[in-house]
């Protein structure tokens, strides 16, 4: 279930030897804001926007439906600055702590999972 | 990007049309510690997974690695009791809320994200 590393990444291959990918070549990355624990959004990281979200200080992802970088906040000005980034036991997820400025959510929500509560039981 | 329902599923069926699957069938769920807000791991489920979830009352993952179902605690006592499920904005995430019995990783650990912090600005 393992997929490959993407070219010309600048990611530490330290790093990059250690991450375990989805078939799509992707990690999923819980965006989690870092004083109140509101889990804000989840984005996909290839290494390349690992390392930039590393080095930058500004939260990147890989956009699965634009098929392209995005920087969160470029336009929207709803800007993740990072204050932490861990990789889990497993090496196949990632939690990045952040100061999020304004809505996480493109709807206007703080969170992307403040819309859908799905019924218990049923 | 989206993959397709797997059969045999007794997911809702209004729930699993929405539902936008990775490649692989699976959508990522991250385990929320309710009260604390600590983000607990992150797991994956395909329909039947998030059914058994929504219906029973203890989080049900599909593993990746042993390709079968798990219900979280069934060998380690660590059972994960659901206390809320939301789909995010894009339907490809889930949120699922608990009460962790004990630690969530298997290492011992608290969370899964405990012991793999990763250097910024390198």
């Amino acid at each position: 279930m393992t997929g490959n590393a993407r070219p010309l990444s600048g990611l530490d291959p330290a790093i990059a030897a250690r991450l375990k990918r989805s078939v799509d070549g992707l990690v999923p990355a819980i965006a989690q804001q870092y004083d109140t624990g509101e889990v804000l959004m989840l984005g996909w990281m290839d290494d390349e926007a690992l390392h930039r979200t590393l080095t930058s200080g500004r939260c990147t992802y890989w956009s699965r439906s634009r098929e392209e970088y995005w920087v969160k906040g470029e336009t929207s000005g709803h800007a993740q600055h990072v204050k932490s980034v861990a990789l889990d036991c497993d090496a196949d997820a990632l939690l990045v702590k952040v100061d999020q400025v304004g809505p996480a959510c493109h709807t206007g929500t703080r969170t992307c999972f403040d819309a859908d509560v799905l019924p218990l039981g049923q």
